[in-house]
């Protein structure tokens, strides 16, 4: 398996160092637009881990912008894998280029959502992974695999949600992705600071989107923003949050594969965050039009949602001052392979101090980052195949958390997950 | 009397429009940085009230930011007075020029405060009108006048406070200008919409300025903002708000004139908007030091606060959309003078419809610009006068409140107010 990475920000960055400790591959190529961000991971690795490590590492400038880019990289280096690490505003332009370079593709983010013209709360409009799954046929016909949503949430949530599925249900009543952290981050003086351990960018649009739920008998609809609230108590002392619906891609993609009569994605966000985002959507401060605006160089055009972002402080700096953990999870209900009314929750939990002190990364960061890299193996290794647009919930789930479960020293990933049950 | 009034924004075009309607002066010089705005005001009173009142106007342009222009316009209009209707920023300059051109002074806000540099929520640093106080020896010596303080609030709650204390009290307890509206602005389908009445660059600089308290064996203190929050149930309909401290004039004003244990200005600002101004204070987007921000024309450097101020409605827009009314007064608690426990609210409500019909201005700006022309009225019929720096409530209450409420027919304000008591 030759890889290449597009993006080495923050999660791409985890992937390689993650990855940095397997041997499944044969080579990783790091790509990203800024060169000097790609060297830097691998100059990571190598003080980390040697040359002998470092050497099946190549850093190179690429344009995930552009299809021809990605395809010619992609030739260049005789890539197998495209592995997407970047905002999903790329998904359709690296999808394209993965496709005619001839190589497989993952993504952790699927291709964007576009609101229903003129009932945006009602119903759906394209959805989120539309685009990718219209070209299903060509990806099957040529026999290339791509394997759609395999992060942490999307991922492995869907991994969970099959492995309920296949081992603990018999029929499913909803299938409930639940993701919640007690992250902290404090300034020099030690006080609490609001700093979003992910680009407030992305999640301004993740949340005032409106979220999609599917049901059985209705399929695919939406909500508007921060619909159904509920307090959901996370394990491993992270306790009790609030979360509320949000547009996620395992609605999108668990009722494709599994049957189930409810699906829903809830974030996590908590009474202060939920307020700052209907707080900058009141004062349109989460717009992406850029506005004018009066500056000492005369006036200038600035979109309100860029300065928000630049106001704040940046998530790839703020891992060193974080503490806490974060969890992720499918809380499924119905009936159990028993007969008898069941209820469970399966979740991963990361712990900041843990995967900075092993990997410099943020618990959020390398919790999505941890599980493309797990894919990747079972790909490799010929566990999971398949070819067209493919979810991880179309793979077995099975060999999937035993791998992750396993000891490091006996070729495993040592991360434990867990079940909850009343 | 010959006026120089500086600024043709929303009060100042207000207090031109009130004041053609009477007749105690010999001219008005309308003054402003852009002449074009200044003409407007004039060319509005020549439409609504003919020549033979326009022709008592004058527009011109003046830079408020220097003494030296503010002091040549006074001179070549000859102007008794300089009536100050620009962004407080602007007072030292204003107030200098008009000192140099050897004309008195009024104002509605006064000189910026400075937060105390180590202890700013418990310290005060350099008040709002330490600047215009320390010149009070000068100003008296050259038997000039500086009315500061002379809008609404500061202004007419001065007044309110002088009568409590003359006429309703034997001993104060509290001195407490409590603010506080019911207006809602629409969009042009009906959907109630985010759009302060007031600058919200300005609203910003006193709600999280340190809000300051006077107490008699204290003097003056600051607190952190938002604090003491209290329900206030204002009259006529308007019902119950949320109020917290608020940086001041009154606070400043009220006690170098009159007997009281403490003295408090609290904001009606109600939830959602106390809710809207913590947020922005958390994401830093209060701050008028400008940050890197990317735009499609690169990098460019703008103030957060200005484009919040950016993103919403300009308040000077909003008149036709807005409904309800705003209250300004003073809540006296204290001895009657019968001996016994008295507590009562001396109050003045302004109702949008009505000021929109009968001046096209907004109903917080037309309230502000009432009471600077009945204090000008007053000083030019000597039923007020003095020298120094002197605020409102260092002159007689009734005789200010009498012309106020006296009808129009009369040769009064036809403005009523209020005074209730449990």
């Amino acid at each position: 398996m030759r890889i290449l990475l597009i993006g080495a920000g923050g999660v791409g960055n985890a992937i390689a160092k993650i990855a940095a400790r397997r041997s499944f591959y044969e080579t990783i190529v790091v790509g990203d637009y800024d060169p000097a961000r790609a060297e830097a991971t691998v100059e990571w690795i190598r003080a980390r881990h040697g040359q002998h490590v470092a050497s099946r590492f190549t850093a190179t400038r690429i344009d995930a912008s552009d299809p021809d880019s990605v395809a010619a990289v992609a030739r260049e280096h005789r890539a197998t894998h495209v592995m997407n690490a970047v905002e999903p505003k790329f998904v359709e332009s690296i999808f394209a280029g993965a496709f005619a370079a001839g190589a497989d593709y993952l993504d952790m983010a699927m291709s964007l959502s576009h609101p229903h013209p003129t009932d945006p709360y009602a119903r759906t409009g394209i959805k989120l992974g539309d685009a990718q799954f219209a070209q299903a046929g060509v990806w099957e016909a040529a026999g290339r695999l791509a394997l759609v949503g395999m992060g942490v949430e999307p991922g492995l949530s869907d991994v969970f949600a099959r492995y309920a599925a296949d081992e603990l249900f018999s029929h499913i009543q909803e299938l409930g992705t639940r993701d919640g952290a007690n992250l902290v981050v404090r300034d020099d003086e030690g006080n609490e600071i609001f700093a979003p351990s992910f680009s407030i960018w992305t999640t301004i649009e993740e949340c005032l989107n409106p979220p999609v739920i599917w049901e059985k008998d209705r399929g695919w609809y939406t909500t508007p923003p921060f619909s159904e609230p509920e307090v959901f108590d996370f394990p491993e002392g992270i306790g009790e949050v609030e979360c509320v619906n949000v547009e996620h891609e395992e609605v999108l993609l668990m009722p494709r594969w599994l049957d189930a009569e409810r699906v829903t994605f809830k974030y996590g966000l908590g009474d202060e965050f939920i307020g700052v985002l209907k707080t900058l959507h009141l004062l349109g401060l989460d717009s992406t039009d850029p506005i004018r605006v009066r500056s000492t160089a005369g006036p200038v055009e600035v979109a309100p949602r860029d300065v928000v972002a630049a106001a704040l402080p940046d998530p790839a700096t703020i891992g060193p001052r974080m503490t806490g953990k974060t969890c992720a999870g499918v809380q499924v209900t119905g009936t159990g392979t028993d007969g008898l009314p069941r209820s469970v929750y399966l979740y991963h939990v990361a712990d900041n101090e843990w995967t900075m002190r092993e990997y410099d990364a943020q618990c959020v960061v390398w919790q999505t980052a941890l599980n493309p890299v797990i894919a990747l193996e079972l790909l490799a290794t010929g566990t999971w195949s398949g070819t067209g647009i493919l979810g991880p919930e179309a793979f077995p789930a099975r060999p999937y958390l035993e791998l992750m479960q396993r000891p490091e020293a006996d070729g495993g990933y040592g991360q434990a997950w867990g079940l909850r049950e009343p």
